[in-house]
């Protein structure tokens, strides 16, 4: 047993019982965005959101467990995949305007991906409705030592 | 001579005249993350925000002229940089989320990286100040045929 | 269970039952082209047409309700088969072709592979028949912002 | 020297003179699809075409005498590049199903990308014009022996 | 079931039955090399040739059904065997020359890997004997349009 | 100074001269195919063919020197060339077929890529001519000890 | 002109003046660690230090500016040699190890490679000297939102 | 049977048994850092340690000889899990910083990644805990013949 | 079946028997270097010499056919293992001057890799005792044609 | 200048003085194995070797002093080149049985690339003279701590 085969039991399950990833963040009590990245093996879950997890997707002791052990991270099942190869393009085309103003406004050093949180939003739009995706990490300047 | 070593001179020039890319913006007249996108060899100018940048960065006519041909884009100097870096982790720890929910709000299709904007700002934060980012991408269904 | 696994349990009814990628196109009501994409894990179905699935390949209920499932996209089973090769061989011969051509006609910006649609049709030839294969995708300009 | 360094000069010549595609398409005498591959470096002129092609860019007899020489062909300046990577991604996505569209009408073989034509128009369209590329190639039969 | 399994199948039963491929391709009636590439899964077979492999190699209706159909061809187990990298290093050494010579006889195109045969044959050599491999292809000229 | 530089040399005089490799090996006084590998730089000629290639292309003393050397061999200007990938299908599509036939006739071992020649002819046919390629390799057992 | 040539310029004075890091570092009057990576171009100097290296190397005032901006950075020239390969190996067969020890110790989250140091000893021992290296970084959690 | 096997086996029974790598490494009585690297097949226990294993994961006396052997080592589960990548990005930004410093007090050798050890410890900090991370590795001068 | 599943068979008893290469190489009758690498997959057996390995590691009848079958050989398990890592590291080290020297003494050719043998002994050292390896191949020259 | 152009320029010289490894080594007082390895700027030189070969090659002062920097070791020009591949296939091929023997022989551990040293003779055949090349390597045991 790993986490993987947990997170295909989930994704099963989900499919199976037509939940949506909304309607499982309210009963975690966390965002869409990290309770769908933690169902999806990338986050790791409180003694408490992990049994509400068990209760939803009727996993056993074991399985439940395994939803509290940090997980290996990142990597994707399909990098051909439309919708995720567009940001593959975005970070290939607009990577160095990125870097070049962050650094012009905070100096050197990085944006966290860890202490990081993501926003998904619909926009309505008449020339056809947006995806608004706000990422929000905190600088990391580089020290000298 | 191509549009590589027009980007190449550019940078130069900027460095070597500690010219700024808000600044920069400012002149040609359009968002900061659009115009050093455009400096940086990844969009195309018109005329007359060619005609700016002739100016800015003193460059011969042909140059100026390769500032209007349809670049090739794409691609990375260093993927290795650090603050880069986190951008593909960021997709590859989030990606399966970001496909997840966009379907689940929209169904099939993917978030355009070509109908797109993204907008960088800071945020004043007791903790350490943040890198917000705001990338809006119109919304692009499947068709069935 | 995912939706792998029904594609593979639809090609194997296929060959068992001897059927054809027309014939089950008229069934779904949908053309040969996009049928053929669906049947083979590219494309989300409607209930409708995934109940004409279910009937047609005999599958049960959670494999019916996987096909409504936005799927993980594109990937080929064996980049190395001939037919397949010649058409990374069209791009990598083409390709700045293709970029040219269509930035001189429409400016900066992308042929749609979302907002797309193919046909295919034999060509009666003396010298030999001929494969045309048809690709309608909508021009995409790039935004200035 | 090499086709390269030529292929290099006739784009800067391009540039340069402002010229088209279409039009130096309609001085060689060939389709804009042709034509422009053979300047990209991908074709063999004949000896009239090569004497067209050094009048309108400039060239050497020594450069005049490379475009009559069969090239080394393929491989892509930038394989990021946005509007290129679509057509990747629609090999990616469809190559299954142009295999077995294909193998379904005419049995086992290829779409030859040597007796090749390509053909590229615009299609007005109210929601947004097309691109449409019409691709045909003979169709060559598995041999058995 | 997939044409992969049919294949393993073949090998399995050639090895426990102790059959070669001399033999096997006297009872399909083709070439020794047209059959050996077809009993490994690169070629289809007809109703008649599958017939007689369904009885040489004891498989099911449906394993003879799979050989019927076009398979997706190429990709080797090792590529790092010796006898095949000798292949790569062939091409590698003399591919430039193949090239050369090729167009020096025939013009701009290539030689066809699909009307195409191959004959393998030993020639006794005092030095030690020799593997002599003959290769025919149809040469297919490049057209301009 | 390599021997690169001199390849390149010896490709520039021969188009600016409008030499054929046929006449170019039988000044050198070997077959086609091994002359025009040794000039393609994979070869390490004799002191007397290296005088006959230093009066065809007007190379210097040191450049005539550096044909004498054993040079880095293998490694192709362009994978992507059609002619030169049909070559690498043939060994991913006949590739175990060419193992499995060998070893029924030799047993274990190699055919040899260094006690090697190749032959190749132009074979008139009414269906179009033929490339016709002999290969011809020793065949080396493996040893036992 | 960019940072790359700077730092060649750096260790190519380094080399021909016999300097060493450790008297280059008390100039700048950084660590040795800190100081050789910025003078290989990892880092970004304050004016102050750059002015110091100006007058260290004999650089000119735009290069003195080069050192002064964001570098890209990462990526080593050459990952095959013998003592850097030893730290991907350590990473290799260690890289679970202090992922789980860490995990073990402080939850889920990462050691950070941005807010870090790096200190190189030598300890003398009778059974041959030790490089000893003390690698510090603030341990950053995942945060839930 | 193979190690891998085992290692599976460990890791689960860890999980279910809410062990801490800490404890285990008293039962065997070396390091934690060591113990960890042994559990997760990087090392070869001695039978002494392979007992108390095999007592503490409930392992059969085969698992117990696998522990014995010396291990396949190396290769990373995940690449992209973020505290791992760090680790790649420190030699990457630091890797020639670590070789000229070891080069200028040591000479030409490298640092052993066999003679080896590695010791963890969390340092308390007002500004957030750090990870310290100490490798000793002998230093094995090249030597001259 | 197919050799691998014959290979991991034999390793797995080879554990649980605790029997050791040499002692199986004195009953096949051979060195242990050949001996081993035939058990591992790499070499084919005689009758004579797959009935003794019939015997030792309790195979079936159609397990010992396999081993009577030229493999598919080559390839490694881990890369990564340090000690085979080693070896690509002395060919890249040392790769160039293997060349310069062989061919120094030999002229244009090779040493071969199957009319080959190896002998690996243990040398005691007062420093440390050796790996001695001695590699031994037939030099093959270049043919002129 | 770094000291690829300083390796450079000495194979460009031996080439034109028709030098031999041997007779260079002789001078630098070391084997004909590690001479060319330093002289291909694999090794460091002694102040007193570097004197040697400025007087050899012609150096001038700047490019002697790189000959004494501990150089990037490692990459080779062509890996596709014969010569070279063949070594790759001996690891390919009997990678798992030297480590099988060493470790039977040792145990856990590796034998050393650094503490190494390399000899290669021409031994008389009747069927062909021999390349013997050996290899000896300081065993380094993994230690328990």
């Amino acid at each position: 047993m790993d986490r993987n085969l947990v997170t295909q039991k989930i994704i099963s399950a989900k499919v199976k019982n037509k939940m949506t990833w909304c309607k499982i963040a309210e009963s975690i009590g966390q965002s869409k965005e990290w309770t769908t990245a933690a169902m999806l093996g990338q986050m790791t879950l409180t003694a408490r959101q992990a049994a509400v997890a068990q209760e939803l997707f009727d996993l056993t002791d074991e399985e439940t467990l395994w939803l509290q052990i940090v997980p290996y991270k990142g990597s994707l099942p399909t990098p051909t995949d439309p919708l995720i190869y567009r940001w593959y393009e975005i970070v290939s085309v607009y990577g160095s305007t990125i870097k070049e103003l962050i650094h012009e406004e905070f100096g050197d050093g990085i944006m966290s991906a860890i202490d990081f949180k993501m926003d998904i939003q619909r926009q309505a739009d008449p020339n056809g409705d947006r995806v608004n995706v706000m990422l929000s990490g905190k600088f990391l300047p580089y020290k000298t030592y």
